[in-house]
């Protein structure tokens, strides 16, 4: 942290995470409050690191995302713009931020950008503005960017709370099970790097108003949660793979029956499921799931991880595969270099 | 028909059809009443021949189909034989029949080979065995073998009501449309020509017992059923097409949500879908449908066949696209070939 003049700075790294029981939907659009519960893994292999700097001189707040100045009426920028609002507030603080946001991965591509991306941006603004937050007040602040954020707070197994109180107190995330107590690996197999022509927060609003599958997977998501929790904190990896599977493609169905339909799949990435299910076939222990996108997240045991990142690696239309363990949590410690316990595979540059 | 000795013989064809507004699910497994009503059109270009021959020498009943002997425990026997004892009751016949069925398409691998199989059946065997039936008693019959072959009684546009009668005497289909009235052509790409892993029939049972959106599918679709019916009613192409995209999705959310999974699409069927949207963006009107197998059916105007055959045969993964127009009703009337109205495109030998 810096603090000189009128600047104060800091720098933050998050992990990406992808949920094993997803939520889809908002109980509260303005507060961005999901509609249900969701389990995740945080990802080692996949960060943001992201440097908030207050300056006095500045007249208007600046983001910028892979080098490039995001303009001011992006939504991207609008977003972060609301979330240093809420830091300003409660730090008691004018200044207009500059903020620098690095992913070493693909953004917008269905690889939970937004959620590293937030809980970096909370993690370093609330240092910048000299707020000392508890983890959980963290990741109230990172749902207000991105809910999927909210989990990124913590490393592991996490669970964020839909919750019912009306200002959003109660829906927070937590940490079930720290990774390094079940040390789990994810195969990401990277299908398409383009950036989703449908965004998840417009594609949320018209699955709620439009798939007639809307109310059943909100009250179906409840036991879901429920089972994976306990499958979690039991350690069975066979019954988090099946539900993991279960929630993901219950999740397309909701994108699938909205109308217009939202069709984030391609080629590559039924082919790479049938893979999955194949090596399952084959007596390997993997489960798939996938985001708003078309990457195919495969979930091994470390053990497995090399067999698996290479039977991903050769399905056509996948471009590369990541390996990645289970990630820490969203830290000012940033490391000049991010290679704990991912390594490259086969297909990998 | 021939009627000499102990031995009475007919022989029938019947198109299979396409559901626009799908079924999926049994309100009664017994009487193979389907849970939702549904609407198809019938294709000229797919077609199954049948003869049905009683003879009192045989001392069981035999089936035949595309040049083989299915063994008697096998559940399409069971099945052909199930139809042939509604018959055999009704005309009070005690002969045992051999039944020889060809389909100029692959059978079991999603082109509702069943559909035309057991319109054929019914119409053969109950000429053979001397009935004089009204097309709705037929399509009543053909429901016992597939709920799918009571629509295939008709040509063009057809629903099938799922009636609320216990014995299922409502539950029979009826032409909407004649298909000379509104000659939409439809266009198969054949991506997979194996027979599919899961049974339709086996799957329903699946889902019913499992999905959790199984419920809304049942509520949901009696508007579009209703909605189908207006648009083809008012010859209302977006309408109808858009309907279709829907219905498909909604009956694959509800395979998908099925525990385990029915994963019934591959690659080529997701490049086959993308392949139609992108026709679509370029201002051509054809809409995707897949029914419990890969291949995917792009419905379309008779102006653009050519140009949407030649764009899905190029598709990666496609081996071949079928054009066809709408079919007639099942007939006692087999020509020696059934070349009215399809005709090959790129890609097809």
């Amino acid at each position: 942290m810096e603090n000189t003049g009128g600047v104060r700075s800091a720098t933050a790294r998050a992990h990406s995470n992808i949920a094993l029981a997803k939520y889809w939907g908002k109980r509260d659009a303005a507060l961005n409050i999901p509609a249900v519960s969701s389990i995740s893994v945080t990802l080692d292999g996949l960060s943001t690191d992201t440097t908030v700097r207050f300056d006095e001189s500045l007249g208007t707040d600046e983001f910028r995302l892979d080098g490039r100045l995001v303009p001011a009426d992006h939504a991207q920028s609008r977003r972060v713009v609301a979330v240093l609002e809420l830091i300003r507030e409660r730090a008691g603080l004018a200044s207009r931020a500059s903020v620098t946001s690095a992913n070493n991965f693909p953004t917008g591509a269905g690889l939970a950008s937004s959620a590293s991306g937030f809980a970096a941006l909370v993690v370093a603004a609330s240092a910048a503005a000299g707020l000392d937050l508890s983890a959980r007040e963290l990741s109230i602040l990172a749902r207000r960017g991105s809910a999927s954020a909210a989990r990124s707070l913590f490393g592991g197994f996490v669970e964020l709370h839909a919750g019912i109180a009306d200002d959003g107190s109660d829906s927070f995330a937590e940490q079930l099970l720290d990774g390094e107590a079940w040390p789990l690996e994810v195969v990401v197999a990277i299908t398409d790097s383009a950036v989703k022509a449908v965004s998840s927060t417009a594609g949320m609003q018209s699955t709620s108003a439009t798939s007639p599958f809307y109310p059943a997977w909100i009250e179906s998501s409840e036991d879901t949660v429920r089972e994976m929790r306990e499958a979690v904190l039991a350690r069975d990896f066979r019954a988090v793979g099946e539900l993991t599977e279960h929630s993901c493609l219950a999740l397309h169905s909701l994108m699938l029956t909205t109308r217009p339909a939202l069709i984030y799949w391609n080629a590559a990435t039924v082919a790479t499921i049938h893979a999955v299910r194949a090596l399952r076939a084959d007596g390997v222990p993997v489960y798939f799931t996938i985001d708003a996108g078309p990457q195919v997240k495969a979930l091994c045991r470390p053990e497995d991880s090399q067999a698996v990142g290479d039977a991903l690696a050769a399905v056509r239309g996948v471009r590369h595969a990541i390996r990645t363990g289970l990630g820490r949590a969203a830290s000012l410690d940033v490391p000049p270099t991010d290679s704990f316990h991912s390594a490259p595979t086969a297909g990998t540059s």
